[in-house]
């Protein structure tokens, strides 16, 4: 387990703010400053207050602030980390390939499974297609700096068997599509809140003590034409859809 | 426990679809007319395979398509019954309670904490006001059909320090809001899965296998003045954000 580095942190006794709000703030400036990194720990309770000179619940208060906020996990057995948030902006077709460049994070991809051929009547159904039609099935799992942060299953029309391994690894699937002339531009999204199966604890490196958000997603592209339904599993520690309405 | 109810489900040998999905299809069906409603029971698989004479595999398959739709939900020691969904659409900024009341449910509210002179320097920043202003608190439970279906915190600025509690329970915040010429019309919303807490699990009625949604929200009136700043919780087996993109 990497060890908490002392954060440069001054409080002030003659300023206004009360002094857990100065270290919240403050806190909360190394994360968005890129000082303390997604995945760093924090401190423990104990240290930070001996350091600081302020009592525990100043301490608790602070990083309970920050806990409510998503800012910070606090972990059983690991002590208190920066969150390891990737943010979906729910409002636009974005992929997550691009959200994570965007937030300087390094993503990979695994290739699961990859099959043509494959029929699936509610996939087909939702795509707009009779039920017998023979889809592009595909089921990976997406890193975030190493670590899996989602399980993609996704059903596609058959135009898109040319699909390559080898490209599925590099890049985004929506990449994929973009260069096929068929980029998802609408969609809509459901969104829920699940306990992991057997099977996304397995694949995502979780416990019962994790929830996962789960997305169910079906996207057209700008002349309207269904492109592919999905169906993603994201660790609900490290990820957050955000909407703006 | 309510005993299901023999749903009359006739499967054609001679159709085209297989038989799991003719049967996928007419629970279906029966679910989007209302003969199906939500929270009642389903046969079980061995019931349903001898009555309609179809092996457990098929009414297996076509109960797991339902279940991954959500439109079904699976319970440890209670069986499988209509998932009691209620869908916000995510796209725009709509009350629960109209959700529900849209939805055909029968909202209810309990009013656990209603406080004036609250500070929330977090909740304040969020509003735009300064950390030391003195706000409405308010902690309501959110019934769906007598049963507990979220967590409503929420901050408000100063000036609905008016609210009752009488119209707290008789009809949604968002109501009252638009009452005093505040109605909110835009915001932003954060949407997280999380396991819920002991408070969370106690509030509504749900164990530590059950996921919430948690939803932040911060709006606005049409004049851009912030109107509240609300932390939600809802049960994750009868909560969805659905988002048009």
């Amino acid at each position: 387990m990497p060890v908490a580095a002392p954060l440069p942190v001054v409080l002030d006794r003659t300023d206004d703010r009360p002094l857990y709000q100065q270290l919240a703030d403050q806190l909360r400036e190394a994360i968005t400053t890129g000082a303390l990194r997604p995945g760093d720990p924090v401190e423990n309770e104990l240290a930070l207050a001996t350091r600081l000179r302020v009592s525990r619940p100043t301490v608790r208060r602070a990083i309970g602030d920050l806990t409510a906020q998503g800012l910070l996990v606090r972990r059983r057995g690991v002590g208190t980390r920066v969150a390891n948030q990737v943010m979906q902006p729910g409002d636009e077709v974005t992929s997550l390939w691009d959200d994570l460049a965007r937030a300087g994070r390094s993503p990979r991809t695994a290739v699961l499974r990859h099959e043509t051929g494959v029929t699936h009547p509610r996939a087909a159904e939702t795509l707009g297609l009779p039920a017998t039609t023979r889809l592009v099935y595909l089921e990976r799992i997406r890193y975030a700096d190493g670590d899996p942060l989602a399980h993609l299953v996704n059903w596609l029309p058959p135009q898109f068997a040319d699909l390559t391994d080898t490209e599925l690894g590099e890049r985004g699937l929506y990449d994929s599509l973009r260069a096929r002339g068929h980029e998802p531009v609408r969609g809509r999204q459901l969104i829920r809140a699940r306990i992991p199966t057997g099977e996304q604890r397995r694949l995502l490196h979780i416990t019962r003590a994790d929830a996962v958000l789960l997305m169910l997603r079906h996207t057209v592209d700008a002349a309207g034409t269904p492109v592919e339904y999905g169906e993603h599993c994201y660790r609900g520690d490290q990820y957050t859809f955000s909407v703006t309405v």
